[in-house]
């Protein structure tokens, strides 16, 4: 078997071989518990487990628990989690301290940061600009909140979203990179057209948050959030995360003013005060087990640079992208993930025929991705545990399929 | 020492040994794991660690998440936790199946509860009445719900709610108990009487459920929300749950419409279409880890009953008064917590000077319960782990700090 550019597998195999021994975060794999004999493409839907995790909790569980019970919410690390763990994320999303704070579900955060977006907008603005092709939550939670506070969502192709903006748009909610598609949308130069429109900008960045570098202080944006059980390795289901820009915190007026977002939350007055700080996004009482989890897992980007991240993650996908034109016959897939670094985030989509049950069947052969409907193979590359090799052997199991 | 109705401490001491000789629901304790040496009356802030729920999250850290990734979404009993789980608190608190669900914290819960009433309530009515003695977070939620709805709220001390309800009433917030005085409502009168006016009813369970009788569909309550860190022992800040009768199901209109309580969730349209039954209740991703250690929590209830329960509830409290009445000196604490047993939840509390310090010192002396501001030492009796020694054992350490 040899492709269109002549190369043989034997070619491809010792490439990979040569850049993961060349690779400087290869030895973070030794961070994570992976099965043996599994090439795991899904970090991007759920990432692997992090050493020390497993430990973490059985200890939080027995100990802090079981044992110190209630004195483990006056004395212990519990009650802080949810601003102690989103300075951990902090430095993965470009925040500094105080500006981001762990807790509740993506669509929760989400409702909070339209909502808040919509109240701190200019008066008389109608309009919330929504990505349309959108994690479909977002669309549904936008709905809610523009209904909720008067305005009118528009969906808009991120690509003409800038063009979009005008004096009439309180609001503009964007995917950093597109779950379905891998396509990574210019954060710097939408939320500086936002803020020449006089708009509030709100970012998901679920899909980009330790896969690539966000900077959200450093260009501006006003409001964001993301899950942690992606690239951020949280665990299922683990707690999400709402960064507030230091100038807007002051104004913050949350939809979902629970007790734990009151300046004082134990005095147990009946008027609400908002606390100081990303604080005034907590709610509820914090899940104790899955957001101590997410924290254990954070050990995983001990010294690790977002810039090194990226860097990989580009070389990861090149290479796989280099692996299916070899591997895979002609016409057989396409890629919808951009080609341009730019426009690229750490996954490829491969449309394809039958796609559901293709990925059925490469899982059968050990190497998982995920379908994502109607017609698309999704293939996610989280260089903190995968490598070159993975990437070879995926597109050559793909190949396999089709020859 | 002997107290005014003659008592010796040894009766009271002995009176104990043979109830608990006597008690029926005296061996779950060994369902529980619990320090030795200490008396637990915080059961009502955070539950103990029942048996099998470290085990089982060891095996869903390592095992479900760490060998089977992605999968476990796909194939294995995470997807279908939140109705599931839903369905293992129903009989708690009285409610057929497919009504329940589990997720979220109670605040959040309290909001899609609160905007599903106002969204159901008939049209025209403007006021919302909430318990002015609520713990705290439900009247900040209500306020919000209400700013968000176009209601006012009218704080009302629930033993006037019933003729505080009129023609222009839309939305009734109630407590069970009251989670500072342990005081009981009666939820079936309150319940009747706001359906006579025509209003929709919002309960709080958080301090009755798993503790004493609810019946919410026995008393035809609309929406009901709980925590289960209390008398359900699910762990620190364990999700919370929601109730919808399921006549309403059909109407209600959640205002966090996220994807995970989409008729197809997976389908992935921009448009949202709820699910039947109370799985439109959810929105984003369950937390797994302390979703499925709420789940093990649970089987601690394995054959109980809930009558047998506040039975024990009960006599535990009477005693715990008796004995307090006994070593106390007279005047130096006062029960805020009614007598009558059809008022009384299964707490006791008692309003004394310096309650804070004195709290310190009981646990000081191994006597857990906890602190309420401004003057309130509070007392929770759990029957499935408390038992009678442990009551006279608090109420004669009380006795020494004042003695």
């Amino acid at each position: 078997m040899s492709d269109a550019n002549g190369k043989a597998p034997a070619d491809l195999a010792a490439r990979a071989a040569a850049l993961d021994t060349a690779d400087e975060l290869g030895k973070l794999r030794d961070r994570f518990t992976l099965p043996d004999g599994v090439v795991y493409l899904d970090g991007n839907s759920l990432g692997a487990l992090a050493t020390g995790v497993a430990a973490r909790i059985a200890q939080v569980i027995t100990h802090e628990w079981g044992t110190e019970l209630i004195q483990s919410w006056s004395a212990g690390t519990w009650w802080t989690a949810p601003e102690r763990i989103g300075d951990k994320i902090s430095p993965l999303i470009g925040a500094a301290p105080g500006q981001t704070v762990v807790g509740d579900s993506t669509s929760v955060n989400l409702f909070k940061a339209l909502v808040g977006a919509a109240r701190l907008a200019r008066p008389g603005r109608t309009r919330m600009l929504v990505d349309a092709a959108t994690f479909p939550t977002d669309g549904y939670i936008a709905e809610s909140a523009a209904r909720m506070t008067g305005l009118t969502v528009t969906p808009v192709d991120p690509s003409d979203a800038a063009g979009a903006m005008d004096e009439d748009t309180a609001v503009v909610l964007l995917n950093h990179v597109d779950y379905r598609s891998g396509r990574l949308h210019d954060l710097a130069a939408l939320t500086a057209a936002a803020r020449a429109a006089g708009a509030v900008t709100v970012w998901d960045l679920c899909h980009s948050a330790g896969a690539l570098p966000v900077g959200l202080d450093e260009h501006g944006v006003d409001l964001a959030v993301g899950c942690t059980y992606k690239y951020l390795n949280g665990g299922p289901g683990s707690p999400a995360y709402l960064y507030i820009a230091a100038r807007h915190q002051g104004a913050f007026d949350s939809p979902l003013p629970g007790w734990n977002g009151h300046a004082k939350p134990f005095a147990m007055t009946p008027d609400y005060t908002p606390a100081a700080g990303a604080v005034r996004g907590r709610v509820g009482t914090p899940d104790i087990l899955s957001m101590l989890a997410l924290e254990a897992a954070l050990d995983a980007w001990d010294g690790v640079s977002v810039e090194a991240v990226r860097a990989k993650s580009l070389a990861l996908t090149d290479f796989f992208l280099e692996c299916v034109a070899a591997y895979v016959p002609a016409g057989r897939v396409e890629s919808v993930t951009p080609a341009e670094h730019e426009r690229r985030g750490s996954q490829v989509s491969l449309r394809t025929e039958n796609a559901r049950a293709v990925m059925d069947d490469l899982i059968s052969r050990g190497v998982i991705g995920d379908f994502r409907a109607p017609d698309v193979l999704r293939f996610g590359f989280t260089p903190l545990y995968v490598g070159f090799a993975d990437a070879e052997r995926a597109a050559r199991t793909l190949g396999h399929i089709f020859g």
